[in-house]
């Protein structure tokens, strides 16, 4: 049996951030007590309690931490335990206005808020690692401490800074990268408008300029921004393995909207992989859908189980208009990530704060206080995942990948491309929506990755790629895969330059396509192809030499031009397919690859995905997100039998899963 | 017989800005004698002639100003004069680059406009002052010096500032509120996001911030914006009192959309108040609402007869379209403002300019001359005011009161709020144009005043309210009052923090709710009630165990909870219900509290309003908005009998209202 | 015979930007073979080179020039020597950082990009003029020497700067323009808001101000900044007349849409008007009409043939949505200028870009290389221009002027104007389509040329306008001209003060009414005039004592008052007609005038415009805008007749013009 993801958590992790500086001391006792009656068996403590641990410089307060800490444990409750560097007090602040974050105008940003410090700055992070060493120090041996929390959600608000620390030390970074200045002028493309460098103490950040940067400075910074962050990180993780060795080391990410720092990169220097995930009221996809992506990235990211650090009860505060959850939702909600491998459910908080920024985001126990819904459900899930608690550990079918590289993404983003409207993770996104509705998980992947356990590899939006990206890709496919590529993907080698000799180059012999030129279409204007399908956004003229052709575009700047062709199972859409087209084409071109839903026959919009342990115990999760009662039945292909582990109650061949429900089916061995 | 607001000007107060220093002197005279033909008997001089009148530091020019002052007296013209201070001159902002406003993002706004100064400068307000008393000593016994008008518009583009000075100031008032820092991080939830301050050094006005700034200091800097804005007047104001006793003195307020500085703490220091309206094409309310909503709160803030200090001809020139008034417009807005309390009608300005950014702005005297429909109106307009001279000093009949706090909307406006949707003034100004629409007049009142004499009261929006005012309107009910209250009301106390236990914290036992969880709408979204009201941005979950059940929502995610509810006179309305069910609903409940509009059965589009002498005479405005003649004819409970002051018709039982005229009638005592 | 554009160039100039410091050298020899093949006669060379011909401070690398215009001259082409000073290097910015731009809030723009220096800048200034000297030095005698390029497209980016060196350089522009401070404030009208200036230090750039700054503070600005620009023009063309005596000097205008310049004060000083033009994929008026006004306005600045610098074979990469072009339409957009007037078409740029901000513009030889459909038209396209060779130095048949003045346009943005909507520029474009739509080729004209030659004068919006272009127009009226002033024209005088006692001020004597009163429009509301015509935007209020009455507003704020006027020849239309009224009124309006297009009949979309010779040889060119195959006759006023130069085809009474295509007959003498 694998080890548990979090040492001193037994089953599944439950709990949430608890921030008792914000409260009297006399709530402390009633909070452990609401804790056991929830379930709870993980807190994380202290996130933002940098000015409550250390409130003047080289001051330290920890006697109030150590009596919460004996708090919980006398409760019986474990301690994911914050470094609380995410939030640098105003003595600090006061003391090092050059710490400050400048953004791309020279606005200085200043404190008052959270995260307002240069990722580069010394002096935030010397300071930074004097109160990790001390907390280390100080909690190393204490019983409840189960798992480190280095900081919060790194680059949520400062992941560029553009002041004179963080030039230099992008320069720094740059020398160490290209070594010679003739090799950065030259994956710059700095010809372009003059702009040959002589000297690196000339190279800036991409300040604001009298028009468009050059790219590839300003994907080079983004590289930059994301390494720096991260070397803040591993600062702190690397003292903390010095000080405190066998208790592991985690940060909480943010995989469903924030695309800001390169998780892949990331995720190899974590020991657990955390995740916050909230929905988004404004997203157009399906909550499930939201929630799938982000936790099959989350788990794609870990290569195994994760935890879910945060997610919410109910509304959250920083949307414009921020939607309450339905009845229920809750406990379905934590369960969908669990299904797709969190080994856990946390929230973002305990007690729902009275002031400050986030008062109105909800939490396990609201301003209204125990008696409510809300942690009546609290109590109900904290049960649910007690008696989960034997797939800890387990993995999660998926036999497809989507690839996603965030610095693709990035080169992508620098503005003057042909067309605004062709956002690449947003499309990734979409494609996997196309999937979960299907009832197909899917892992995300890096596009270096070994793919050989997949069926098939969706490549949406893959703009930038290298050489060693081709020959994967190519290889995957030469060894029997098969792969979808989307529109505008690997025309630019990793510097943003144009690979040259048609479109889309990095492709061309792959595909058998060789594209002449880009045909955005305007706002709102869609074509037709000649199977059906409807496209958007984007057509291209040119032909298909080495490819057959599946479908042309009808009408549109293209027509008559190759639309969706293959060359074997090497497969192109050279438009943004509109949703249902999406489906139908991803569809056929899946199920020929022998990629299937755990279940077939699954009616509409009822998730069905199945955890595996390695000794072969397999987990159906069935999760209703219907305003009505829904029954599950095995196809020809497989009879379902199990018992739910929710209820213990025992089904074979047909499994009734209530309106919002979920069913989590112990699966008999077939 | 009350004395007269401005006392050199009996009967009503007519004229406008007059700023002859923009015009050659040849052009005076002339001036003078169409003021006379107009009928004008009051003129504001001076408002922006600082740089005339201090031409260069301590050189002080008063020649011209003597000869406008003589020139206007002869013609029997009183003066309103201005210290024109609202608009230092290059020369004083060159010499003190420190005294410029700077934004929260660090940007410094240079002069070449107006208002261009950091309102807690020192060197500004020792300038200022150093002005007012040379003004005061010359102009002290002038026969035509008949009121004070400090400044202009305080705030209107410099409200606010964050410069190294303002931080200073805003430090200082600080340590004057709270005395310690202990009490300020308490108040201000320091706790979280490890905000707190341990010297009073650290703290900053809410500058731009890498995400949300705390809502506490950001309320408390508001306070700290009126406050000073109101030190700067308070000081003028004080050597004017000095140096020339027995002259009133004020300042022009912008009741109906400025919402920057608490009006209710400005009103007490002023002599006469006097206030500026300006239709907003743009605004979804009818011309009329929007007038009676600026007029009822100027009278409600001066607590009987006030001035109409500024108002236009025409167009204006600020709004992205300046939309002109219609033939007749200009007297019937006029009276109506008259009707509501204000004892005469000014305009910005006297003669149009001919340079400079307003110079698109209508006047008494426009760019065509006075061979020109809109200067015969303004004759016209003389005419009736002069007939209208025996209403000034008289009240205005109302009984219900609505409830306007500026720091309760400061505080909700603060970020990170539950709903973009749900503002707060504009809330309070639909509710008084329901008011509007059924004939009836509306006071507006602070919170915690005396609330006695009104049959009902209404709190559209009152977000954040203290003990005592939670006392004040609790005992209001108790006494017999009726009392609504809206959504998102009394969840915080005055410093922005939550009142725990159930929302709507402060009201919970008077209404008889408890409220669990807001659930905002997705934009556009509407909900139906179960006594077939709609409701739009904003739904509630919850019970209401003391209180009556009036409506239910009968969907959307908040379906089943109580929507509007009663605890005897106690009402709560827990959602925006649209302006048809509003009006329904408050229709019910004012005529169960004995409010009833001042002519029962009013046709639509005609508004009635009466003022009333302390001896008992009152006079009866109707003013039909439409383009179609009407009839006013008075019901069981009155009937109609008086003299068109106008015209010196006299009517009884039924009173001829024509399209888009005015009708006053002096009534004969019942 | 007319001598040539471009000396060294006999026929028409083709080619485009050529960039060889982009590639490897070993490209150059293909580049050159490529280029002989499509015909190329004249590359622009080293636009933005300068960090390549001096990568240091004083240190000059010519030699690869040197080799690049050498192997052009081999091959036959002439040379377009950039100055190279549109883009200083990284080594001057980083050592001049005074030089860089500041916006309005202070915000200074970094390098990085291009444009990146304040036009005031010495530094700058001086750097750029010892570049030009040794360029001019070493190139003179070089016989591929044909034209000289100065920078590129001044002030694309950096039209304003508003640092303390551009301060001081307005007040000294200021100081040249006023001499004294009175008549300053006196056209400034700083008597309102007391923003009078009593020393010149006092004066500054229209920085960010509270509220709106004064207008003619942002007029001069706007004269002063299209001056200082112009000032580093004449500067570099200076150096090189006195150096390079013989060979023309140019710059490249986008007169299309770009209106931070005087252009009619620049083409006085240059030696051949070169112009860039692009396709606006958003912009309402279709491709065609969007490139006869651009080519017609850079003709007028001519004054005969000019110089098609820059268009695209396809799509540019800097709008939100970049639409390729149909094939065909590469030559027939290029011959569309040349019907205009362009002696030549030149393209941005001859080989696409790998790398940079610009990597996604289209270029003659395209990412894809020869064996593609653009290369392929663009050796078409050099076929055609050889062919078309005699046309050089023929001018362009124009019976009607459309005026159009920058400093009025600019007065007319300055903000607080009566209605956002009422755009001068877009307007004159509006104008100019409609008469392109009826086939009517119109010339530009500054208000105050000589306007004798036209038998009609439009005057769409001409806001401000001095007494001696009241002169002028007055006269033009007064020998028999026709003229059809639009709304809000002539209101003010140079310096945007209001021409007072009615409007249009200006014109109130030569069209006879006399408006007392603006009435802009809601957004999207329209009014009926009782010709059955339809106005938007705009309305007024006034009478027509001494002209005809020829529609009046049917309904809308203004209803009754005249809309549509004329005395005599002078008409004023006081509102904004829709397209198909507008064409309707000005259809009416040149027929009676005598201006008609150069055939009768011609079907819808078919474009028709006549070159002549001084000698009398005319050239009719014929575009199909359609997809579908046309044919042109002439009516009962003359019979086609003579041969399609492009294909040697001989015509007489119809010509078949194909769907997509261009005829151009050399017509047989009549």
């Amino acid at each position: 049996m694998a080890a548990p993801l979090v040492p001193r958590v037994t089953g599944l992790c439950y709990g949430g951030d608890y921030n008792p500086e914000q409260w009297p001391e006399s709530t402390w006792a009633q909070d452990a007590a609401l804790m056991r009656e929830a379930g709870v068996t993980l807190v994380t403590v202290g996130v933002f309690a940098w000015a409550w641990l250390e409130p003047a410089p080289g001051r330290y307060e920890f006697g109030w931490l150590d009596r919460v800490l004996d708090t919980l444990h006398e409760a019986g409750i474990a301690v994911d335990l914050a470094t609380a560097t995410a939030s640098p007090p105003p003595w600090f602040s006061h003391a090092h206005p050059e710490s400050l974050p400048v953004d791309s105008a020279g606005r200085r940003l200043w404190y008052g808020s959270r995260q307002a410090f240069c990722p580069s700055s010394p002096a935030y992070r010397d300071a930074a690692l004097r109160l990790v060493e001390r907390l280390a120090r100080r909690y190393r041996d204490h019983p409840a401490l189960a798992l480190w929390h280095v900081h919060n959600e790194y680059g949520c608000h400062n992941a560029a800074c553009y002041c004179e620390v963080s030039a230099a030390a992008f320069r720094d970074w740059l020398r160490a990268r290209y070594r010679d200045l003739d090799t950065l002028n030259e994956v710059w493309g700095t010809a372009f408008w003059s702009q040959r460098y002589t000297d690196w103490a000339q190279i800036l950040p991409p300040r604001d300029t009298p028009t468009f940067r050059n790219p590839g400075q300003v994907l080079d910074f983004r590289r930059f921004c994301s390494d720096a962050l991260l070397a803040l990180f591993t600062a702190e993780r690397d003292l903390l393995h010095e000080l405190c060795p066998g208790v592991p080391v985690t940060t909480n990410l943010m995989t469903g909207q924030f695309t800001e720092l390169d998780y892949w990169a990331w995720a190899r220097e974590l020991d657990v992989v955390a995740n916050d995930h909230y929905l988004i009221g404004a997203d157009a996809r399906e909550p499930g859908a939201q929630i799938a992506f982000a936790a099959d990235l989350a788990r794609s990211l870990a290569g195994g189980p994760w935890l879910l650090m945060e997610h919410s009860t109910g509304a959250v505060n920083w949307q414009p208009r921020n939607l309450a959850k339905a009845p229920g939702q809750l406990v379905r909600d934590s369960l969908a990530h669990v299904a797709r491998g969190s080994d856990g459910a946390m929230f973002f908080q305990w007690r729902a704060s009275r002031a400050g920024a986030e008062k109105w985001h909800s939490a396990m126990l609201p301003h209204t206080g125990p008696d409510s819904r809300i942690f009546r459900e609290v109590v109900a899930l904290g049960g649910h995942l007690r008696r989960l608690g034997e797939i800890a550990g387990s993995g999660v079918d998926s036999d497809v990948a989507i690839l996603l590289d965030y610095p693709s993404g990035w080169a992508q983003e620098t503005p003057a491309q042909p067309s605004v409207d062709l956002d690449c993770f947003d499309e990734i996104r979409r494609w996997h929506a196309a999937l979960w509705r299907a009832g197909i998980t899917a892992d995300l992947a890096h596009p270096g990755a070994d793919l050989s356990r997949y069926r098939a590899v969706l490549a949406p939006a893959l703009y930038a790629v290298d050489d060693a990206t081709v020959a994967n890709l190519t290889g995957y496919v030469g060894r029997g895969g098969t792969l979808v590529i989307g529109p505008f993907s690997g025309v630019v080698d990793e510097h943003d330059r144009v690979r040259l000799g048609g479109y889309p180059g990095a492709f061309t012999d792959l595909l058998g396509v060789r594209i002449e030129e880009f045909c955005p279409l305007p706002e709102g204007v869609t074509v037709q192809l000649t199977d059906g399908s409807i496209g958007h956004t984007w057509t291209e003229r040119g032909g298909a030499p080495r490819a057959e052709v599946v479908a042309r575009y009808a009408d549109g700047p293209a027509a008559h031009a190759p639309a969706v062709t293959r060359r074997g199972d090497a497969w192109y859409v050279g438009t943004r397919l509109d949703d249902p087209s999406l489906a139908r084409l991803l569809g056929g071109v899946l199920a020929a690859a022998g990629v299937a839903p755990p279940v077939a026959g699954l009616p509409a919009g009822i998730e069905a995905v199945r955890r595996r342990h390695a000794d072969g115990r397999t987990y159906l999760f069935l999760l209703n997100h219907t305003d009505a009662d829904a029954e599950v039945a095995g196809d020809g292909a497989g009879v379902l039998a199990g018992t739910d582990l929710l209820t213990g109650t025992a089904f074979a061949g047909v499994v009734p899963v209530p309106a919002g429900g979920v069913v989590v089916l112990a699966e008999e061995a077939a």
